[in-house]
């Protein structure tokens, strides 16, 4: 029988056992998305603590896999099962001081596990690619239900409530970032916070969107002009240079490539047309999964993540004319047959509403 | 000049600077609600160190208070100014290993600032309960908007998103929490996850929201009937007793009343009434302010944290038939001229939709 994920990750971590609380890394390693549990494994087992709320639930979901549900009667019973050990494998950047001075208090050593769990979430599997494109498809559905909705006088939060309504209504259990929608000149900053600025007759609209079906993300950007007034001939034509970038990665991307190989595919066709490499200010890309922002792999200028057959991240090129207007296109977007695929269906073409 | 909050902090943490990377305390030690910097305060002065995206904002939101912006340029900058203490005072359960070590190697002894910060922001500042109120307002108006929208056949989920959309659209950033909305035998469950149930005649429904506004929490619980299908007696009588702890603790709470005297006067009249005691399975209340649950004050049978002016804190018993039906009802809650004083407006006598 094949290593399983969690002795993959229990062997390169280097510890007796492996333990999280964490909501992500329980549903990654037993796929039960219930919000409250203590996740142990070791070489013997795997065991999900749950406490009367969650066990039924836990146990339904677990039965014929590799993790056992037991039922959490008291914290201590986490303790004494964890006493058993000299070292376990906890995920540092999720393990505050208070649970490690606990955890030492136990006379345990803490390992990092992040590193073995974080290269292991990169590459998904069948079942959460098809979490993945249920929930890009779920977040279009919701923006092309958003697209006549759209009325001068409304507030960027207003739109980015209405989008978040529509994506719910087609199928998500949530937003998987808050929604980021600028009328206008805020467009011009990559991480605006949506405000109260009212829709007027020939902005650009720049909307960055995403959400969760079964626990896993979406991502997607896009940039549209909402009427004509004559006036964004500029906007025009850098827009088509960013698509063309944008879709340059997807056409030119593969299996095997490093992060900066493709980050360098968008950054110098933009050099390329027109200079708008200067302003790229952020990196191609980022992995997503169970989370919104996933490393590896980064799709930036000093990455030597490799690109692998299986991964998730974003294609964003984006330029930022300040006080003016920003545009970014952006997929989530998946590796297969060694080829980059856009889990996304709408057409790019610079849309007029 | 009377010590400020920050000074407060530092001399009950007893560490010679206090640093924090944490939106919600970085919003209270400097009142600004930018998403990114890192505050850092000793005896001398008050600093928020934050890059070219946030400065501007930062330098106009901080003019005239005791906290000064300061651009910034590298995380070494910050590496820099820290070396030069010996200890810094951190929130232990917001440290992470990765960031601690970080901290050790500079050679920094880590105190908990924890327990200064939190009994701090216990006590809300004039501004701090105005923003409550408008979170508190902004999720009633919500609420109401919502109730003529329900219809039969709608989801858990629908209905939850529609009550979000509607708290944006009155002047909400977001929720505060994921909402609960549970049609039916859901309700009994305390932490029920909102699903794909439908919404039939005769349903018991049990809604539990609220949103944010600049920042701040609003929580509230509204349990109600969705028509009157004439099976419903028992659950009457046992609303009309809830609303009756509910109420009690509003009429008698009082500055200086311990949160298990608070707890036991909604479990008292829970168990004088029909001994529904026994299915009140949580405690009575939680502090709220930028975050949906702070504490002190704990408003439950074990706790000695003493109530006080300008506290905010939920008041909501509940109780629980497993597969049958839950009634909670929630309003949030603070302390002024020595009474408790519920931020919420609307009625409680039981609804029949």
């Amino acid at each position: 029988m094949a290593e399983n994920k969690i002795q993959k990750i229990l062997r390169e971590t280097g510890s007796e056992a492996i333990v999280t609380e964490s909501e992500d890394f329980r549903r990654y390693l037993t796929g039960f998305g219930g919000t409250d549990g203590i996740f142990v494994a070791d070489k013997e087992s795997a065991r999900l603590y749950t406490d009367a709320r969650y066990f039924e639930a836990a146990e339904k979901a677990l039965a014929g896999t590799d993790v056992q549900a037991v039922l959490l009667q008291s914290s201590l019973q986490v303790r004494e099962v964890l006493k058993a050990y000299k070292s376990i494998g906890v995920a540092f950047c999720r393990t505050n001081l208070e649970q490690a001075k606990e955890y030492e208090s136990l006379g345990l050593e803490l390992l990092d596990a992040m590193p073995a769990l974080s290269r292991s979430m990169a590459v998904k599997s069948k079942e959460e690619l098809e979490n993945i494109q249920k929930a890009c498809t779920a977040a279009e559905a919701g923006f092309l239900k958003l697209l006549p909705e759209l009325k001068e006088g409304m507030t960027e939060s207003e739109a980015a409530a209405l989008l978040e309504y529509n994506m719910r209504v087609a199928g998500a259990s949530g937003t998987s970032f808050d929604t980021i929608c600028a009328f206008g000149a805020g467009g011009s900053i990559p991480h605006y916070e949506t405000g109260n600025v009212k829709l007027k007759f020939g902005d650009v609209i720049l909307i960055d969107f995403g959400c969760k079906v079964n626990g896993y993300c979406s991502d997607i950007t896009r940039t549209f002009l909402f009427g004509d007034d004559g006036k964004h001939e500029e906007f025009k034509k850098n827009y088509n240079i960013v698509l063309g970038a944008h879709q340059k990665v997807l056409d030119e991307g593969h299996a095997g490539m490093l992060g900066r190989e493709a980050d360098a595919i968008a950054r110098n066709y933009l050099r390329d047309h027109g200079g708008l490499d200067k302003y790229f200010t952020h990196s191609l890309g980022h992995g997503i999964g169970l989370n919104i922002h996933e490393f590896p792999p980064r799709l930036s200028s000093g990455s030597n993540d490799v690109l692998a057959e299986g991964m998730v991240f974003s294609d964003e090129p984006g330029v930022y004319f300040a006080g003016e207007y920003g545009i970014r296109i952006e997929d989530s977007v998946t590796i297969a047959d060694g080829k980059f695929r856009s889990f996304m269906k709408t057409d790019k073409k610079l849309m007029i509403l």
